[in-house]
């Protein structure tokens, strides 16, 4: 007997698992780690009232969540200063980026990106048989006009940007993005993930008008709001781009207890204030500890932070190694020459403390 | 400015909302339903226990789920006698049936089912471009026979049955089943959709190797373990199927909080046989219901029950609606013969008497 009959696309698409969690690392270790700083999860948590508000839905967790997400794209659409028509709600950014990615990108069709920026955006546009069109980094930062001028020379037909950056934490003011737009090829949608907007000072949220056809945003309570684990997300666009999906997407994909969990974040302005004074003061503390070891950081306007190791991709790996034997959950970006760093997230004192513990030693492991 | 560039598959689907869920329809008529039996959940809710996990995984909701599912796929890789290998869990029976359609169909390939069949599974097909060649129910059964006949016909690479079926209830024989593979093209993948099988009588499982080329089984925690809003299902197949889904799926698409969950719900064999005794029971009194207003059911091996209206698919969508009007939640077959009934799902008494006060008057509105 033979198997099923995959598609030629999924054919060609490498059998490698993409992603490792820090569990199969455990696992593969037979040891917990002390300090889970590689994921840029928020560990100050959600707020009380988003747990008291999901603890509550539990008991309704045998219905279905509202497949218009309602109440919450209501909430969003209010905060964002748009209608509710210009809204989506989805399974995290991921999910989120999925289908955008389906929409639009049939094999054949080009996709720019910068080269070593957020690796399931890759995945995905691989996934649907896109040709990515890479642009470098330029000084650790992602470059709207490099990004904006390759699209014009593949015709792409979307393009992603995050601000802030992910790895490095760096960004761009809002008010140059806007500029920038106007270099974007007619026909070529920005997707502009602003995962960790909440980090970032104020103006680097670019003002752009919800029905602008040019951009499609997306936002998480994956970070800031510390729901990683609850799987949701957010798209502010035209809405006649936010209607396409509801071709494709899985209608009934909410869990209920994310959504109500969201509804309540949202509204819970005092602990997200409070969150970014954490994250404010971790950010701090990780530049400290660098300092404390001959290392410098970049500036962040993040959860998390990009230790410079002061040598080659390799070096910087080392001491990952080194920290992640030690305990230390971190990650790294992958290309060069941002690969000369590790990604630090911003975690509580005690998880720093951690770090601030082993790194030493992992330097020294690294060097020696 | 013009708008993004939709693939030309996206550009053919229709632009209408495929699934109203009932929220929606409670906004439309501006008032709650006194009884939510449309959608096939389990109103006996989870068991205490998986409540209690759920509660006690919200503290540490902040981190992303393990992507592996590891102990969650090691638990059900018992439950189902397999190794871990043939278990995939997934964001429902709906997410994986997205993703293995995405795995199979590519535009113009030929998928065989019945019409009037799962929704959800046809919508899937035409979001990749596949092309749905229908069979009829034979006495309100998904038919194996003309499935497989007209697999062969079209040179089908996916086929779908559901046992038991939805939205009829009925069932075949796990035995019966197990012989008329032989008729399965080669090539040709049967997904076999076991959602409701904790419902049905011994032995309508039927015995299939977990490493059988022809056979990928799917099953969820949102009917017997009343999970439907926690989003959480599991497929069973060959280990290479099984794999094939990491080219493609959200790896970091669960919710923790619905894994914990999970693995609670599959221990606590005790509230399964009380959710089994107490679907039976509701069973039998939708069953007297009916007949105390003179129409009859259809034997069901689900937690719902095909009322057969005794006329045509008009009248049942005129009892229906006058339910719907009167506050009860139900829905129907879509397709004729099937569409002679409505279907109920098995509340708790309370439901039920709701159902067995207003349903006199919905059949004289809809006679008169």
């Amino acid at each position: 007997m033979t198997g099923p009959r995959y598609t030629d696309l999924i054919q060609s698409l490498p059998s490698t698992v993409p992603f490792v969690g820090p569990e199969e690392q455990e696992r593969a270790r037979g040891a917990p780690f002390r300090a889970r700083l590689g994921a840029n999860e928020s560990l100050f948590g959600p707020s009380p009232k988003t747990i008291a508000a999901m603890q509550a839905e539990l008991a309704d967790i045998w219905k279905y969540g509202d497949p218009s997400s309602h109440e919450l794209r209501h909430a969003l659409a209010a905060h964002m200063a748009c209608a509710p028509e210009n809204i989506l709600v989805g399974e995290g950014i991921d999910g989120l980026l999925g289908n955008l990615v389906r929409l639009l990108i049939a094999p054949g069709d080009a996709v720019a990106t910068s080269d070593g920026a957020y690796p399931t955006f890759n995945y995905h546009v691989a996934g649907f048989g896109g040709v990515l069109h890479k642009v470098p980094y330029v000084e650790d930062h992602e470059d709207p006009s490099l990004l904006f001028a390759k699209a014009h020379e593949v015709g792409a037909k979307l393009v992603y940007l995050a601000n802030p950056d992910n790895p490095m934490g760096t960004w761009h003011d809002g008010a140059k993005l806007t500029v920038a737009l106007d270099d974007l090829p007619e026909g070529c949608l920005l997707l502009l993930d602003e995962a960790y907007i909440e980090f970032a000072p104020h103006g680097t949220a670019p003002t752009i008008d919800a029905e602008d056809p040019r951009v499609i945003r997306m936002r998480t309570f994956s970070k800031a709001h510390g729901m990683a684990g609850a799987r949701i997300g957010y798209a502010t666009g035209a809405a006649g781009l936010i209607k396409s999906f509801d071709k494709i997407r899985n209608h009934f994909g909410m869990n209920r207890v994310a959504q109500a969990g969201a509804l309540a974040a949202l509204e819970d302005r005092e602990w997200l204030a409070h969150v970014q004074r954490e994250v404010q003061s971790a950010r701090d503390r990780i530049d400290q500890i660098a300092r404390d070891n001959g290392l410098t950081t970049l500036p962040s306007a993040t959860n998390f932070v990009a230790v410079d190791c002061g040598g080659d991709g390799d070096f910087a790996k080392a001491v990952l190694d080194a920290l992640v034997a030690r305990d230390v959950f971190v990650r790294m970006p992958f290309v060069a020459p941002q690969n000369r760093c590790i990604r630090i997230s911003c975690g509580r004192p005690q998880d720093l403390d951690v770090l601030a513990e082993v790194l030493p030693e992992a330097l020294s492991e690294a060097r020696g």
